[in-house]
């Protein structure tokens, strides 16, 4: 039952008909008590700044969750950003301060890190290989390592996405980040689709299953199919596999506390 | 359940907290399977117009619903006004057409007509006072009329608004609406609350019930409290009761028709 006292979560993409984190963040309340509500915005990018900048307008408007294609643009929005933002330089959580300004962050990194833990999936020491270097790509790249990833090959057709992944990992993380190649895919232990690559039925795979190793888990962060072409590819060549359903259920708690929803 | 396919309402007021228009159009989506969601906005007057525009960006938004105090601004806001929303001067929804005009139009009128006949009251012949000449009443007058009222006394501090609403009224039913006078209370069969007075707890009566004759109904357009203090005075000195609700629930058939939620 919504109220006129519902305090308001959007959810912005383009497009939005695949997102869950209504669903999920919606039970979340039901189950705490929160009196709120979240819903999915359709906002096509060159109509974003004008949507958030109504947004922080809108008095019982408590956060913003963001995803494709708006995570850089959401960044590069708000006036202070998390250490997990700044790194990925993308965000897909806004929060409008009591004063006015946008605190932005990015749980994905850690959502998806938290994803494999619970469904008993090791990071520690394993090597990876990261497919996408986008918004997604470079907040998981992180986490992934600050978990214990022993090394992440980074895949992307656009070169300087990778090498900017590369050098902003290298400051923490010396050594442990490379750009990927061929020879790289029969000998890493996970394999990442961070593209978006598998939203839509005509996309082609973000990468060739069959030349991974027997054994190398595949897992993906696109949330609709929860089977993806993929997984499916993998799956029936005998591979393990990783919805990206996880990546976010793992965010629920972060953006209620982010958005100071908890009861 | 609410999903990423869900086309979007929103209720914008400043305040809001006391909407209902939530709760009994997502009980109609509910009851008709309509995939959607209606939320509230709190939005203060300044920054109504940039609200709506970034709103008409949101291309999963169905409509937008509007109370005190906007729905002046609002009808200006529209490209195309209703006759409705044309005769009061102000607009209580807003549908973006797919060429992205926006389109205003007045159920409030027409809703608290219907609300008085669906609880068995007659409006034909009927005499009333109505009290506040802004958004509201200018919405209702016309209605009233147009159902056959015999004669409006409106009471309105800003007299200007008074003679504006008598104005436009004389075009279409001349001779019939008049500025109201103390002499006019004890003569009306109907008294009418179209004013904000009664949202707030330490609001002034809009009048005072007193002054009415025997058997005068007295009919509230505030539906937060259901009970304003009009309302229970005038039930304390025996007079029947009109409560606001009823202006809002025979208005839900027509959003769904105006902004195409129908299945």
């Amino acid at each position: 039952m919504i109220s006129g006292t519902a305090d308001l979560v959007v959810v912005i993409g383009d497009p939005v008909a695949q997102v869950r984190a209504p669903a999920l963040l919606n039970a979340a309340f039901a189950r705490l008590g929160v009196d709120g509500v979240t819903v999915p915005l359709h906002v096509a990018p060159p109509q974003l700044e004008n949507v958030l900048s109504a947004l922080g307008a809108v008095e019982n408007l408590r956060g913003v969750l963001l995803t494709v294609p708006h995570k850089l643009a959401a960044c590069a929005f708000a006036d202070r950003r998390s250490a997990a933002a700044e790194q990925a330089g993308s965000a897909n959580a806004l929060w409008r301060a009591p004063n006015g300004r946008w605190h932005a962050e990015n749980f994905d990194g850690l959502g998806f890190v938290t994803g494999l833990q619970d469904e008993g999936r090791r990071v520690e020491g394993r090597d990876v290989a990261l497919f996408g270097a986008g918004g997604a790509g470079r907040a998981i790249a992180p986490a992934l390592l600050d978990a214990g990833a022993a090394s992440i090959a980074v895949f992307d057709p656009d070169e300087a996405r990778v090498d900017e992944l590369r050098t902003r990992a290298e400051r923490w993380w010396p050594g442990r980040v490379r750009r990927g190649g061929v020879a790289d895919l029969a000998q890493i232990d996970v394999a990442v689709n961070a593209t978006p690559l598998g939203m839509r039925p005509g996309d082609d795979l973000p990468f060739d299953p069959a030349k991974l190793a027997g054994g190398t888990l595949v897992a993906d962060i696109v949330m609709e199919p929860e089977i993806t072409r993929l997984l499916h590819a993998a799956a029936e060549l005998g591979l393990p596999t990783h919805q990206g359903i996880h990546m976010l259920s793992g965010q629920i708690d972060h953006y209620l506390s982010f958005f100071g929803l908890r009861n």
